[in-house]
């Protein structure tokens, strides 16, 4: 019945690791004995508490963060995470800062304005349509925290080195290259990140937070909106995303135990994107559009000559076995997201595509 | 590789149907031709687009409800719905009204509490440990609505009928009776269900709301907490939980073709229940705990002579594949639950389970 399964570029939801796919479908009518599928095993049961723990410890150890850190699932994407932040983490008389370098950043922007925050934007790249990462600003230390996005998924940049803000604490919206590369988490005192891009299906954030930044929660907020809910009750106050929870820990393990943990998976992915930009950029066809200097290594927008072959362009590839390869609705053209789960072979393939395609239609 | 499967009696996250898991481990990494797997797809996709108008149009089939409501998927359970309902539907000037039948109905109470509504407790059956719905209450003509929760996981009891309001309207936490039965949806402003009890896996609610009442949704919270921001969208704001929204779609599918709708729920439902509280009743060795006019069809509790009984039961029970009996923490005692997808056979084998203890043990 399996018919043949295609490279997988989409932004999210996007690919997961074959290996995982095929564990789930393997044991998804008897989940390690127990005689259920996974997603009838109570969240009270040791089987589920092994799994969150499991993937709490994984990312502990991914990420080289010790106690100092609690590691929480909580639903409501990263979208939820931007009411949350400053809802949670802004201080009275204190401005809260944020970097504006795209759709997200804003969407986050806006989150604090609503509740009525003092944001100060202290940088933005809106200037040049978002195709780069801001590096002149001045963080004022007196901040309740920084806040930026890591990626961009729609504009195809990132940052390729985290700001530096001393001792105010940086906040990251790292949804679309968390689990990509190793980093320093000690000037973190809070990260997000959508599971949907690296690290499993759609259905949770997985949100790292400092210790001390639980000391900043306020009592008279509602429970669900509480970081301490969730620290409190290792994620558990209510049933979680069980399933979700559980494809997490089998792509965290899937990153520890097959690709090596983080360095290794960084490597892997600087060399799909060099190898991906390296054509465009010897192509007069394509047309990367973000500044070499802020390109993403996790999603890869470039343009046709024409909205024409664009669109002809990404219907060709599907039939080929790549899909996905449609830009954003907001800003058209095409894109190419290659996530820790999509591999050397797929890039190497489009690469192919591509230049068969210049050929024909160039 | 597979078990054999138990007769699962969880509280929830609780059995699916068979011919559900079936199918999605089946075309679980190529979903209908896609070559991907259903937790690859995008949300933007025709792909889900189908399955998400499906799952609302078969909800809306079920119910028998018309374009006058709008049915959303919101992530974060009942429990988010508890800060949600008050946050978007109270009114300057008019109280919100509750009746509380236990722990759930409590944390509703507590989220209105905490955002300073004029909160009204117009009747508990606190008095008896809720093990009653209360039948005696007078209703403010003047209130914004009525919240009520249908069914008490935890005490085992549920409303029989519904409330009448009058032109107040109904709002209720139908996360654990949801889709077991038919009954009349003109007189509610909202209903609300965690999908993990009867519809589908932890991960999201189903939320069904008026077309009215998105009137009353203030412009100043946070855009994720607004339910016009799920109407407008089609709970396509941002990324939903797509894995757990397609499964609930096959649950209602199963319901609607082969089981055959909800009046055919509703009478293998009576008859499960029918058949276990016979059993209880006529024994002298297990004792049921809810009031009997207000038992639950959904949550069985009941109890043993004493606890080291209890203990042995949960424990030999499971030995003989029927698992999930242990009553809720917070109270002890034994439960089964017998939502829709635990069939006739199962609660026939759990009465001779407990006929052989009882004549073991008693």
């Amino acid at each position: 019945m399996m018919g043949k399964r295609i490279h997988n570029f989409n932004a999210g939801p996007a690919a997961l690791p074959l290996p995982v796919l095929e564990e789930i479908q393997q044991e998804f009518l008897d989940y390690k004995g127990s005689g259920m599928s996974i997603t009838e095993v109570s969240h009270r049961s040791k089987w589920f508490d092994d799994i969150i723990n499991e993937a709490i410890t994984r990312t502990k150890r991914l990420l080289n963060i010790g106690d100092d850190f609690q590691v929480l699932f909580i639903q409501g994407g990263a979208s939820l995470q931007f009411c949350m932040v400053p809802m949670n983490l802004s201080l009275t008389g204190k401005p809260v800062e944020y970097v504006n370098t795209g759709t997200w950043s804003t969407k986050a922007i806006k989150e604090a304005q609503i509740q009525g925050k003092n944001v100060q934007v202290i940088a933005s790249s809106e200037d040049k349509y978002f195709s780069y990462i801001p590096t002149a600003y001045d963080i004022d230390e007196n901040a309740a925290y920084l806040h930026f996005t890591s990626n961009n998924t729609i504009k195809g940049t990132q940052w390729a080195e985290f700001p530096e803000a001393g001792k105010v604490p940086l906040v990251c919206d790292m949804s679309s290259d968390f689990m990509s590369r190793p980093f320093d988490a000690g000037p973190f005192g809070l990260i997000y990140a959508g599971a949907q891009k690296n690290i499993g299906p759609a259905g949770a954030a997985m949100v790292i937070i400092r210790n001390d930044m639980l000391e900043r929660v306020p009592q008279d907020i509602p429970t669900m909106l509480k970081y301490t809910t969730f620290s409190d009750k290792n994620s558990m106050f209510n049933t979680p995303p069980c399933f979700i929870i559980y494809t997490v820990n089998l792509v965290l393990k899937w990153i520890e135990e097959t690709i090596g943990g983080l360095e290794n998976m960084a490597e892997i992915n600087r060399e799909k994107a060099k190898f991906l930009y390296g054509f465009i950029d010897q192509s007069g066809f394509y047309r990367g559009t973000a500044a070499e200097d802020s390109r993403s290594l996790m999603n890869v927008t470039f343009r046709l000559p024409d909205e024409v072959l664009e669109a002809k362009f990404v219907e060709a590839a599907l039939k080929e076995g790549l899909g996905g390869l449609k830009g954003h609705r907001s800003v058209g053209g095409c894109r190419a997201s290659i996530y820790n789960a999509t591999g050397v072979e797929a890039v190497k393939e489009l690469v192919n595509f591509m230049k068969a395609f210049e050929m024909r239609e160039g």
